[in-house]
Order: structure tokens, then sequence, then C-alpha cells
């Protein structure tokens, strides 16, 4: 999922002001002790680590919805590598707003770039080649939305977004239907027929039975060695490839050299670091 | 903020059932494709990283809201330690809630506890010292209520929870009430008479103004050697003393001989990595 | 969807609390006029027309939200063939609730029993081919999730869900794309890699394009005679083969003799008329 | 309930927007595939059958939430009457917001009109009488609202709206109460005063104990012929008099006749098919 | 509104969880310093004043929402006059959520009795007579449901409870519509036919063209003397008759005098000094 | 809490909207009646009591919501003092609007402008004391925000606002902790380091307890005469004092002249009757 309209106005707007209440439940008394009603000022975003920046539009709607009268001047695209101490963009607004919002806004960015900014590190691994980099489900609860979409601007590509709209079948979902095949033939059976069909398998002879079965897509779990190229060499052309599992430099290159269409990892959404940024310099304007 | 009922009764469901719903938009496809309605089963919760464990609450809650028949037995508490491969807890349920409810369980159990586990890792520092460990503001949009527990789990303190019950006054806000002294006389004037006053003070100027004007908190923010000493003593018996910024453990070494009271860490909540932890064996039963 | 205990704990009960609250803002004068608090009482689910039930656990929801005391005991069940005049379920509960909870309960048992009624008349050609029923978006807002659920009661399948959940790129996308190819390159390079993507064409050329772009549905609208043969063997073995448009009873006999994978109607969510049921000889018990 | 702001400010939006949010949960993956964001298009809405248009201000609304700078231009009004193939108003905004609020807009609009057209073709037997024709509750759970309002644009007249603001003793109620008179006395004691009191008869007798008890609305249901004819002289100048059940041309030339108030029918709302428009020929603008 | 199940079960409970979760955002830091997790204690509930008790189902519900093991035993019931020292109430659960839940369900039942017990010392004035006291729509924002059932504990009846549930034409409206005569005209072509018409006049003209026009209400407003007695006159058994304004002691002796059916005040809802309740002597039990 | 633009974007809006839903669940039955869509009109906002006016941006943004085209010219200033008869404010905007919000806006702006006028009556016999006069949380369950905002309005200080962001040990806590040294000690051990520790004492012994054990604030609980006089001279520069109980005219002097830092009352919030205002003269223009 890319940066679009829809999804902003349907779905960053209402996560914003959640967390806006959550941190003002009643007023931020600090920012109202010091700062009279309707004072404006300036301040600055500065980045205090190289990275890639992802949240743009959530960082300025935080304050806009906080102030009808801030404005946010951008002066790096969505997407960007940044350095730190880089100017990334100015915010003029009431400075009450401004203190209030501030928190907010930042925590939102700094995680969105810091999983854009993982990624990245990630990704540029698979440059050039046909394997692309995957997330999975292992986000934060509430915010999948916004961490899918850091994905996204990072690099990575996403798998499905939830339960609902994929499917893909575990160890314990062959073990409930008996059997990959019986599995397979269960998802047929009872899943809209534009989901393609998932299934996660441990040995060549899971495999086979998947391949036989017409799975879609293969995920090879913790396969290695000879056995995973085996695997790759079977599946080639009778079904997508992804491969899960610790994703480590040296996996990737040799992964890549197997030709496999997906690599995903838990890790971009669930231990990504933030990136630092923050507000600086707030001073007053006319 | 410890484990407490009305917390959990007031606050964590309905953040939990956002998360289901976040996950499961229509049904689980996988899941109701391959086990029938009503098909019981029991899965086993395992460590596979060393940690803390938190949130173990929440992880039983996942489940029972999915299933009234959920039973959750507990192999260890809240807080306890635990080892790669250690079983943590059974779940016995509908299989079709297990799989279900799974992965927002371990979501939200693999964040607090490694929350709590890099809180631990600090705090242990502090032990047997007067000086306590502080979470920060630097919260996960919409999380805050189950990060700043999962301190408290792993030996940190809160402090405050938002802008609305605690009063800090940093550079902007001096800057805009014009200097210290009038920053605190304006948040005195403002502020509910039972919130203490806290003001980051960055020279040993700034902080003599600060304990003139009766501030109850001082937060010495990136202090160094002599000035740091120096800041200290001045403030000792005046004021809480609370240090910010990079905390390393050779930081953390001389603050504690320095014997300031707090030391504050944002890193606790925003760049924790995650604790792995798994739901493994599903299997039927009865 | 099949009926599942994950929907109804995370979807149904919020729609019928929200239904009863449209009906019951503060409280249902008449009956709480004329029926003393506590009394119980007993009625009957009577069927009025002949046709297929759907929403059982709607209905029986709907009382037990209102009542914690209220018993339901089925008489048939959820997609049983009814007829006039039979007795589908005994009520029993507080009179009050019954008679507050009664006009819900219906709303929602006859419109999805008029859905899958309707579905299963046209199902019925279907049956012994390899040719499947399936519904569409065209729902009611905000009931989509019962809508979809009692085509299935019916006999029919669920197309996507929703926009976020398939791709269907239709005139006007391939319009915006600049051409049937275009659009699906679009579609591979934008969309999660797990979903098919299907292509409405209109023409041979169309689907010439499509096929050598690798759609993996074509949606043939509106196509007739020889075109739609043809359209049908060039698509044969390439893609998944979906025809929309109107589905009377000769179309459907000459689509299922070309051999199509699904046939799609709009009126199955749409016009289908209700299923009329009633609740009758409400009398209080010990 | 006319067309009016009020109920537009504060009840519209929020239904369009939770039918937007069912139907786009992440975002509209084909129109963002193959739009750029911010191409701007034009599009046409088409009448596809002959009819009585309805809910021309939620098919405005729905394109203006997704795009603050949508503009529709209406070729015809509220409630007109219109004709296959012409052309209802001119949609312009983004692409990507037009094809995404397209199905959701047209799904209110359809079945609003199709409600509209239904009640005017059942309204028009009673033009020029005195007799009045009006809507149930049966309606679709959550949608209410919406559904009353159409019945008005096609010249229906509401009932009450909710059990909380009219009082209607069916034979449930008489039973309960022991009696008509009973039920009355009871209604009259607990009720606000502003409700009248209507009762739904079967017999001349409780007809006449309706009467004698002061009952302002008298409901004959299912009565026939001499019967119904005698019912209507004897409740005539006392009270109101609503006939409800089969509503057929003939039923409606003789309840005319008879000189009744009121007719009412459950079908306006629970099985008018819906009338067919469309948006057609996207194409893109300056 | 008596006491009923259904807006307990629909109503109060959303609002109670609402006013707890405003006072407790994360949780009761006081009673969780001292008191242990799952300790139980027992408290009493003692009225401070005479008056009329009402809310006990909302006082006990608090309790039981916040704990499943809450135990109220009432010593009194709704609507009971108690008096100063009487012991109400023993309420037995943990002692956390007794100490957490005491100011909220002591807010709700002291206005609620606040409100019972001023209703109740207006009304008696009217015991015996044929003449009923009336409440208004001057209720406290988001309140009403609480308030209004409070009126009818004290034995007032309850007004039209919303804008759209009753018509009642006022200056404003009849100023808008050009007269009295045109003002009910127009709303009896508008407003569903089971709403009773009722009009605010100020003078006899006004009235007479009320009454001429069929007005089901009248509402003398400010009328004194034997303007208002020659109103009466004219009024009687033509229209019920409501006089609302100034309600004193002698005010109502004279209004009973001459027959009105209904006097309406604001002040029973908006000045009711509240009923001081207090919980006392929580301690520990087995 | 003084009038600030973070709690109005935040809170505001929500609340304000939710009464207009319990006032207008479908329409204004009445104005939309008489009035025709889009015609507009002026009206006065007039005081009918003197008194202080307090919540006029509610008063507005009530308007506000309901029409975009509103506009209120204000003729006071928040917290003026204004007298019986005088003209407040004039509002313009669609006569339906005006009408339909009419209620809402002025059951807030009664309520609130009530407290501030009741508080501004209390406050005034501290002026120019050190004496500050408090709220408590005796107030409307949901409406705090707007009851504290309007303490604040006439000359009152808020307390803590909820269990959350202040410690307030009282008899049952010190109960519970076995004395109020140990009741201070736990709260130390477990409160956030930001919240002051308030203990409410009955008894000289236990003050003395509270003051050795270091509590932040001492709450004078209903002490007299000397011992009030002993127990002021012992807190004295050891701790902040507040005094609770019967707040009178003599009281307050007595206790202004004892040197107390605090006065607190719950009858600000829970029983200051309203200012009565009202909507005058609405007449269309053009």
């Amino acid at each position: 999922m890319k940066e679009n309209s829809t999804t902003r106005k349907l779905h960053f707007d209402e996560a914003i002001l959640g967390a806006l209440k959550e941190d003002i439940p009643w007023e931020d008394v600090s920012a109202n002790s010091v700062v009279p009603e309707g004072a404006r000022g300036e301040a600055e975003l500065i980045a205090k680590q190289d990275g890639v920046i992802a949240g743009l539009p959530v960082f300025c709607r935080t304050f806009e919805l906080l102030d009808d009268s801030a404005e946010i001047t951008l002066h790096v695209k969505e997407g960007d590598e940044v350095h730190s101490g880089q100017k990334l963009a100015t915010v003029r607004g009431e400075m009450r707003a401004v203190l209030s919002a501030e928190r907010t806004a930042l925590n939102f960015l700094q995680r969105m770039s810091g999983i854009a900014t993982y990624t990245r590190s990630v990704a540029k691994y698979l440059e050039g080649t046909n394997t692309k980099l995957l997330d999975t489900r292992k986000t934060t609860p509430g915010l999948r939305i916004f961490e899918k979409y850091a994905v996204t601007v990072g690099g990575g590509n996403n798998h499905r977004f939830n339960l609902s709209d994929g499917v893909l079948l575990k160890d314990n979902h062959i073990g409930a239907a008996g059997g990959v095949k019986e599995a397979i033939a269960a998802a047929r059976a009872y899943a809209p027929f534009v989901r393609k069909i998932e299934v996660e398998v441990e040995t060549l002879a899971q495999l086979k039975d998947a391949l036989d079965a017409g799975a879609e897509i293969v995920m090879l779990d913790n396969m290695q060695g000879d056995t995973l190229k085996e695997a790759v060499k079977m599946a080639k052309g009778k079904a997508e490839i992804e491969v899960s599992g610790n994703v480590t430099k040296e996996n990737i290159a040799r992964l890549v050299s197997l030709g496999v269409d997906y690599i995903s990892s838990g890790a971009l959404t669930h231990s990504a670091p933030i990136l630092d940024v923050s507000l600086k310099n707030l001073h007053p304007i006319g």
C-alpha cells in the first residue's frame, strides 16, 4: 500500500485523533501555562540520525487536526534518505498547538521512519534481482495500516493484510486437516475464489503434496542448504516461492541466487528501531 | 502502573477487540477452511528467547474474547524471567479461535515482553541504589497504557502519563515564557495545584533560576562531567533530580554515584526489540 | 463465508445492538405499558412463505442481547427449506424483551432468508455442474457481512468482500491505464502478490490482451452468442472465467454448457424479496 | 421525514463513512494501481431503468467525504421521475476517489430510489383521495432513517419511527394486558401524554372496546368485506382509521371508497426492488 | 419512563462505562497503592439528607461493571423516601473496585435522587387532583435518559423526549409560519400522524386559533389571572391543557382549581439540588 | 483549565454532537414543519438573570456544528458579569438550525454559567487573600471537562481531574493500609513520582503522622474551632493545607484568617442552580 488519499481520509485521521486524545485527555497544561491563546510560532523538524523518512502525511495531519491554521512546509519527500542534522520540514501554526501535537506527531514519524529505514537496509540486497521483500502480520496492534504503508515506503512489499484477505495454511492447519492435500482441498472449497492459496511446508514431501494439490504459493519454512535448493528447483514454475525465517546478509545472497520470488521478514515491523527525529527551535512569528 | 483489574476492565478489552477486528475484518479464512466449528484443541506458548515476560493478562484475554470456553493455564507469572524453549502457558479452547487469536495475542505479548526485558536489563544497573529508572511519552500511538504497564513489569517507573497530568517545561516553553522563572510562575498560576512542576534546564544558570523559583523537579538535559556534578550538588535537597539523555552502562554508573533521583529513557518504549514467543503444537483434544 | 463463531463474536453483536438502539432509543412504550417487569412468556417463530431460512444465529442473538434469560429452541437448521405455516423456533424469555426485540430480530431474519431463498432458486440451475454462482459488492450499506453470509447459506459463493481484498479492473480502470495490458501490469506492480488479478473485458481483442498479460481471472461482460462462445474457448485453461450480466434460466443453461467457471449476479443481494416470517402467539409461562 | 439539513448533518455522514470503510478497509487496490494520485476525471450518473430518484444528497455526500474537491452537478431533482438512459448527474473529482466511492454511492442511491419508485407506484392509487399511504418498522437494520426518508420522496408518509415514539398495541399486548380496554388504560397511564394511542383490532367487538376506551387510532387488521365496511362505519369520526395487510390495486380502490385514513404497507421498505443506476464514462479532465 | 430492563441493557451501561473512563483514564492510583489486588471488602451507602432515592439500578451497575464479583444488597426500594443517616445499601466486592467506582456511582445517584426528591416535593401538591406534573427538555446534555427516568421516580410525568418524537409549536414557529393556524396546518401536513400537535399560545386570540385549527394540546404560556381562567374555560374539552412557567405553591393550587391537565417545570431537571449520599465504613471481609 | 483550543478541538465537539443527537434522533419535526429549508434568520441570546456567563464557545459551536453558515456575534466575553435582560449575543443562520440547536446550546450554557456564577459568588470572599477555592470530582457524569472549565471561569481552581492524575488518601485508604504513615509509604512507592501525595486527616494525631511521613498536601476534614487552628499551625510550612466541608460565609472568613491554602467545595459543580438564559425574537433575514 502506497501513500493514497483514500486511506488518509478514511483511516489515518481517526487513529491520529485517538493518539492526540491519549496524550491530551484534558489539555496540555505546560503549553497552555506559558503560551497565550492564539500566539503563532514556527519550528523545525530535524533528523537526528541518517535514515529513510516515512509518515510525513501523518506528521502534517497531526498538527492540522489540532490547528486549522497550521502550515507545514516539507523540505524532503516521503521516502527520501535523510541525514543527521538535516532540516526536514518547517511547522508554522499556533504555538500551543505546535507544542501539544509535537510528541504525537513525532511518535508516528519516528516509528514509521524506523520501519522504512530498516526495510530499505534489507531491500537493497535485493535490488536488481527478481526477489521481493515482504512484511508479515507481526505488526503493532492497531497500527498495521501505518506499518504496512511504511514498509512500502522503504521498498518492501505487503503480504496479506489480515486473516480475511489471504489464505496461508501452516503446520497447525495442515495437522487439523489431516495433511497438505486435504488442507488445500478444504481451502479451495471454502475460500472465496479470488484468494490465492499459500501453504507453508517444511519438507520436500510436503512440498510435493502442495504442488500436486495446486497451491499457488509455497512458503519454504526454515529449509536449509541442499534441501532448500532442491525445493526451489521442484517448485520453480509451478508456484510462487516465498522463503521465511532468519534474514541475514548471507542468507539473502544465497536465496536470491536460488531465484526465490519472495523473502518475508517479521522484523521489518516488529523490531525496527525508531529513527530519531526532533522538533526544534520553536519561536514566535509575527 | 502495575497490573490491576480496573485498567483491564476499562481499557484493555477495547484495545484487544480493536486489534482482533483489525486482523479479522470478516473471518479467518484459513482456520475456518480446515477446522470444523466447535472442534477443541490445545497449544503451548513457548519462549524462543530469554527475557522477561509481560502481558500475560492481555494474552489470555485475547483468546477469551474470541471464545468463551477458552482456558489458559499459565506456567509462569507476570514479570518472570523466562528462557528460550521454556513452556510458558497452555491454551485450550476451540481450535478455530485459538488459530484466529494467535497472532494478535502474540503481537501484544512479544511487544510488552520486549519492553519489560529491555527495561529490566537497564534497571538492574540501578538495583540497590536510590536512583530510579523512568519511561517517557515516546510510546506507540494508542498503546501507551500497555507500554507504560510493561515498563513497570520490567522494574521501571512511570513518568507522567500525558500532557494533562504533569507539568514539564522544556526549552520551547521557557523561550515562550521569557525565561525559567517566568515559565515556572506561569505554570504555578495556571496548573492545578496537585501537579508538581518540573523544568528542563541546560545550564547551571537555568538551574539556579529553576531552584530559586521553586521547581519541584529539575531535569538536567545533556549535562556532562563537572557541570553535571555541580548541578547535582546545587539541586540536592532542593528539588528532585531527573537526568535524561543517552543511557549507557558507563553513564548509569556515574549518574548513580552522583546521587540523582531519576534517569529517564525513551528507548525503553520506542526501541526495545520484541521478545520472540510462539504458539506451538496445536492438537485436537477430547 | 459460512456461519462461524469469529464473525459472530467480532461483528454480529455490534450490528445487532445498533439495530436495537435504532428501534428503541429510550424504551418500548407499548410493551412496558402492558407487561410487568420480569413476567415471562413464550412465542413461536412461524414461516409465512416457503423458502430457505438464514440468519437464525442473528435472530437468537437479538433476543439474548436484550434478555440474559432468553432461550430459543430451534426446530430447523440454518439453510433448511421451510414451508409456509411451519413452526421454526420457540422463543422463551421476559415478555417485555420478546416484544421489544421481535421486530429487529425479524428484520434481520426476513432479509437474510430472502437472500438465501433467492440464491438457492438460482443456484439449483447449477447443481451438478462445474459452474459456481457468485455474489457482488452490490450489497446494503453496513450489512455486507450479513448478506454475503446469507448468499453462502443459499448455496452461492462469495466474490471479493471489498475493494482492498481483490483486484478487479473494469473499463474505467483500463481507460485510465491506457489499455488492458497496461492495467494488468500496473496492478501486478502495485497490488499485494496474494491477490489474483481479474479483468473485465468486453471484446475478444481485450480478452486476448488480458490473457497475454497473465490475468488470473477474466470477467466476460455482456458478451453474447458466438462471441461469448469464442471467448470461453480462448480463455479456457488460461484463466478462470467469470460471466456477469442478466442471469435468466435460459442464460444459465447456455453458460453452463459453455463451461464457464463462475456466474455472478448482483440481484442475489440487491433485489431478493424478503421471506415472510412472523412471531406468533406470545403467552405467559409459569 | 423530508430531506432536511439536520438529518444530513447529524446522521447521514456517519452512516456513509461507515459504508465507505466497509468497502475500503485499507485502500482501493484496483483504482490506486492504475490511476495516479491527484489525476482528475469526470463521470456520468445514468438511469438504467424508469423510476423515481431518491438519495441524491447521499450520493453526493459519498464522493465529497472521500474527496474535498469533488463537485457533483445534478441534472434532476430529488423525487423526479427519471427514464432509462437519462443522464442524472455529472461527477467531477479525483479519479481515484470517484472509482473508490462509486459502488457505495450507488448502493445507497439504488436502494433509496427503489423504495421511492415502488412507493410512488402505490401512492398514485391514492391521489386525489383522503387516504394516505404509510410505511412500517419493517426496514433494513441500521438504515431506517434512509428508508423512511425515501418513502416520503416517493409520496408516502411515515408511521412511527421506533418503539419509543409511538404506541401501538397489538394482539400480544392485548393478550398480556387482559383485553383491549385494559391495554389502552395501561398505555394511557404509562406512556408520555404526547403519544397517540393506536390499537390493532381483529374483530368488531375489539373495535368497539377500543373506541369506548378512547383509542386515538385504530388499525383494522386483515378485516374483509362487510366486516371491514361495518368497522369503518363504527370508527368513523371517533378515531383515525388505519388498514394494514395485503395492498393490491383492487384492495386499494375498495379501501379508499370506504374512506379509511391510512393504508400501511411493509413492502414499501422490505420488498422494493432496487432502481438500476450506473456511473459511466469516467474520463480524465484537464 | 419507568425503570425497565430494556433501557438498562441498551443505554445505561454505555453511559456508566463512559463515566468510569472519565474518572479513571489509566487506573485509580490511590486505591491501587494501598489495597492489594483481590482483597475484598464491604461498605455502606448512607443517606446524608432526607429525600427520595432514585438511581439504585445505576448505582449497582457501576460497581458491577468494574467488578464481576460485586454484590449490592439494597435496604430500600427505588422511589422510597429515605432519611438522613439511613443505611440504604451494603456494597460487597473487591476493595479496589469499591473505591474506584464509588465517586461515579454516587455522582449518578445523588443527581438522580436530587431530581426525584425535588419532583416529589412539587408533585405532592397535585396528589388527588387530575393535574399532572411534567418535565421539559431542559436536561443535562447526555443524561436526559437518566433525568427523565428520575422524574418519574419522583412522581412526575415525561413530556416529549426530543425534537423528533413530539411537535411543539412555539412563538418562533408561529412567527415563521405566519400565524397559529398556518403553523398547525404545516405541522399536520408534515409530521407523522402519530404525533399530537401542541401549540404554545400567549393570548386568547391565539388560543382560539389553535383550537379552531384542531391543536391536540395547548400550552398556556405565562397567562395570569382572569385571562388564564378564561383560557382554560375556552380550551376545556377541546384540547389537553398544559400550563408552563413559574411553579410555586400558590400557583399550583390555583392552577389545579382551574382544572388544567398538565403543569410543566424545567426546574425539575435543571435546578434540583443533589441529594447527599455517601459510601461509608469500607472494611475488609474474609 | 482555562478556555483553550486544544480542549475545544479534541473534546467539546464530540460531546456537543452527542447532545444534538440525543435531542434530534431523526429530525426536528416542529422546525422542519414550519420553516422552509434554507430560510435564514436571526435571534438574540438574552440573560434572564444576573450572573457570570460561561460556555460561550460551546454555545457557538452547537449552532456551527448544525449549520456551516451560522454566525454568532458575541456582545459579552466569557466570564463577564451579565444582567437580567442584557443582550449577550446575536445568532444568525438557517432558521431551522437555529431552532433545532437552541435547546442544546442553552442547556450547556445555562449549566456552565450557573456553575461560574455560583463559583464567583463564593470566590469573592477569597479575593485579596492567599486562599484559593477548589472544585472536586463531584461532577455530572460525562461533563466533567465542561464543569471544571466553568469553575475556572468563575474564579475557582481545579483540584485533580480524575483518579489517575492525583493521589488523595482518604479514611478508607488509610484503613486499608493500616495507618496514615503506611498509606503514604504505599502511595510513594506506587504512584508516579510526578504526583503530589495528599492525605485527608480527621485528627491532630493523623495530621502529625501525615506531616512526618512527608505528605505534600493535607486535607483537614471537618475540623472545627481550636482543633482546626492547631492543625493549621502544625501544618503551616510543612505541607499545603486544604480544608473541605461546609463552606459558608462565616466559615470562609475564619478559614482565610487561619491562612489555609485551599478551600474545596463540591457544591460548585453539584448544586449550582442554572443561570437562566433564553434565545428570543427569531426573525427572518434577507
